[in-house]
């Protein structure tokens, strides 16, 4: 059906030149809703890793030219030009612009189900808001953020036990650009950064922007193995370590206090700073809350990131850097560099929010939720998988599960036989620096309740007993983690 | 009063070793409300440019941790610690992280006034929208942006004769995030771009942070001096000109036709991309609308940055580009790592506004505004700075004219004593690669009115007469530009 071209002159990315080749035959030849080639068989005709055409049909997906039906595969989507506005045909595509997973159970959202967001009690803030400040909330910002809401957050982190000074708070639009602008302030080329294993797929994109080198450390059940990062500290000079330290993405740990101190003793050791990225420490479920690194930092070495997108809303795109002193200047010009500044209505608005305590309101319901959530997971993995796929880490709370498959099966495979079954979750691909398939999985509990819970953990189950079973499955990959 | 440390070894900027220092001085030494060092005095005393001084004092300014009373100097801001939030001291706080200006008059800023702004109707369009969205509007949107907001500005770009498909268009977060997000995917280590001599900071700032070589070519009255561009490219291989085609900021220059059609050949020639940025191509007050470089753009040259900011309100942070076809593939992998996406509410109000045709009744308006301001400006200009100050350009659009000082007299200077008596404009270093002093200078009228015009240009054209009669105020600079 298609030719790529191989040659190292060309040096077009295979996935970019399948994504063109694709386009043109939609555009050129086929009609809506017709059928693509199924990815495997797409992959096998082109002698390319299945993941490759995946990649491409996930940017043409993102464009709304395809849609996919779960189990199903893809379908070019009704073609804009043809319709008018408005139409009927165009809400349907509207609605094909995103991936329907309705009908199916989604393990693979990190993201709550928009249920759970609290709409109207934020419509409030924003309408107070409004009337109060009128076109003020429109004007740019300060670059460092609007000072009600460092104010504010300043009396939050206080009660985490993080004291931080009005001027170490810069105000972001998201965890994400956090990343960004630490990785623009750090890293010049070629500097060298360690990571966990594994870890968030976004924060290795943005540090490959920047052209680091890249190493990543194994997690143990307490945090990093830190004897190997020792090992490697004595011959490589590092910028930074990225970390989760409670309920780690994707594996779920927590470090121990005991590794907390001993990380912060490297740093000052072998000169390094350390990036904590926190985005779940408000969904513990034991009596016992979590302790950040930062609350231990006391010469300066930790960049604290915290994001409320994934206990709160994620569309709001606003997070939170607590800086060292000797950083504050240069994030400044670097914010001012990247966006000059975060929108001035969603600022002042959570401000507002949390203020009025509707953020903690917020906030303990929802850990209510996932704990109940949690629990069913818990029980149900424990009942269901034995003997068919193990539990790598146990965790006290947060969002995920990481499990891993026996021997000589990928979880790339077997989500395709899921997904095929109306379950998806995260491959372990999507948190290593080389994307190679593994072993390992994560289930994410965000998105679905405690009925789809119990019936996508026995999905799963079933899936997994034939696709054990089928000698075919066998995957031709080494293990990777 | 302070020692600092220009050794080699030390590596720390000057203005950054400053800052740090006054902000010891600052929480060890001062009180509230204490004056600093006048910003020429202290430095004469460490031997240094005042420009450097000057942008320690922003960085304490941007923190709250100073504020400014033009004319009377800089003061040390209310000690946050000492005071309970929402107190009385706290409320005036607030006020001081921003400079108070509002006794005088600003031709500095380049952002319409908050008076200005359509709140009532733009309050309807959040809340139309939350209402018909609900959650939905606050979770992630695709990194692309929000399709039905993508479908409106096709149409909006179409009426300015700007053919683009749907999946050509990029949602992003203002002006300043397209410009750093063409930077990541289009420079590499040291690669080579071309901008306008002179032109917009930020733009500059981006391309530096990927370490850019940045070669500028003068502007003539009609566009780039293109003899001498083509000069640079016969021995230089560059990956982008950055452009802004009409109302240019800050000269504001239009480009005519012939040197739009004559910059695609070259373009074609020497193979390389156009960065038009777009900020201000409604603001036309003769009969006739504009040409973009986009719209003559056959070959998928031109990446085209649109912002609103300055015709509409900067505090959305809302923009989009329009990118040739073998682009699209690494953008949305780009504006992942950079933030995911952009903020869902944001998009889908403006999309109802723009729908609703708010968006072209504000503009109409705006345009009419800014017309009658643009024609007092021109007279008064005339008027008064005759014999005093030189008009480099006449515009016929948008928010700026550029002028010129006689030589010997550097606008930094005039700048100082101007903002004595209480007026505010941009001198002509901020727009330059390297920042020296310089003659020019831009005044816009964005955040004045007419009366403050007649008014600001009066007080401008008298204190020139003393400023250009004092021989002390010879600048030691050689002119730049």
């Amino acid at each position: 059906m298609f030719e790529i071209d191989r040659t190292k002159e060309n040096g077009k990315a295979l996935y970019l030149q399948i994504y063109q080749l694709l386009k043109k035959h939609i555009k050129n030849e086929l009609n809506s809703d017709d059928k693509l080639p199924p990815i495997r068989k797409l992959a096998a005709e082109l002698d390319v890793n299945p993941a490759t055409v995946a990649r491409a049909y996930n940017i043409l997906d993102d464009q709304g030219l395809i849609y996919k039906k779960v189990g199903r595969g893809s379908f070019v989507a009704p073609k804009y030009s043809e319709q008018s506005l408005g139409s009927e045909k165009n809400k349907s595509m509207l609605k094909h612009g995103q991936i329907d997973l309705s009908e199916n159970i989604n393990f693979a959202s990190a993201a709550p189900s928009t249920d759970l967001f609290p709409v109207a009690d934020f419509k409030y803030a924003i309408n107070k808001v409004l009337d109060r400040d009128q076109g003020e909330a429109f004007t740019y910002q300060k670059s460092q953020g609007y000072l009600g809401l460092r104010h504010s957050i300043r009396e939050y982190f206080l009660e985490d036990g993080i004291k931080a000074d009005l001027e170490q708070i810069q105000i972001v639009s998201g965890a994400q650009q956090a990343i960004d602008i630490m990785a623009k302030i750090l890293i010049e080329y070629g500097d060298k950064v360690v990571v966990e294993e594994p870890t968030y797929f976004g924060a290795l994109q943005a540090f490959k922007s920047r052209k680091a080198q890249i190493k990543s450390i194994k997690m143990l059940k307490d945090g990093l193995d830190l004897d190997k990062f020792e090992d490697y500290l004595k011959n490589n000079k590092i910028k930074f370590l990225f970390t989760m330290q409670n309920f780690h993405n994707p594996t779920g740990i927590n470090w121990s206090n005991e590794k907390q101190l001993q990380l912060l003793e490297l740093a000052d050791k072998y000169n390094f700073y350390i990036i904590e990225d926190d985005l779940l420490s408000e969904l513990y479920y034991s009596s016992n809350k979590v302790s950040s690194l930062k609350k231990f930092d006391e010469n300066g070495r930790v960049i604290f990131i915290k994001s409320f997108s994934k206990v709160f809303m994620p569309g709001l795109r606003l997070a939170f850097i607590i800086l060292p002193d000797n950083l504050l200047a240069e994030i400044l010009e670097t914010k001012y560099a990247t966006d000059i500044s975060s929108a001035g209505l969603t600022q002042r608005a959570f401000d507002y929010y949390l203020r009025e305590g509707l953020f903690n309101k917020h906030i303990n319901l929802k850990r209510e939720l996932f704990k109940k959530r949690f629990k069913v997971m818990a029980s149900e993995i424990e009942k269901q998988f034995s003997g068919l796929i193990e539990l790598k880490y146990k965790p006290k709370g947060g969002l995920y599960f990481w499990l891993k498959l026996p021997e000589t099966k990928n979880s790339h495979d077997f989500y395709e036989v899921a997904a095929n079954k109306g379950v998806v979750f995260s491959p372990g691909s999507l948190f290593s620096i080389d994307q190679k398939p593994s072993r390992y999985f994560r289930l994410s509990f965000a998105a679905v309740n405690e009925q789809e819970i119990s019936l996508g953990i026995k999905l799963l189950a079933n899936t997994a007993r034939n696709f054990l079973d089928d000698k075919k499955n066998n995957s031709n990959y080494s293990p990777l983690l």
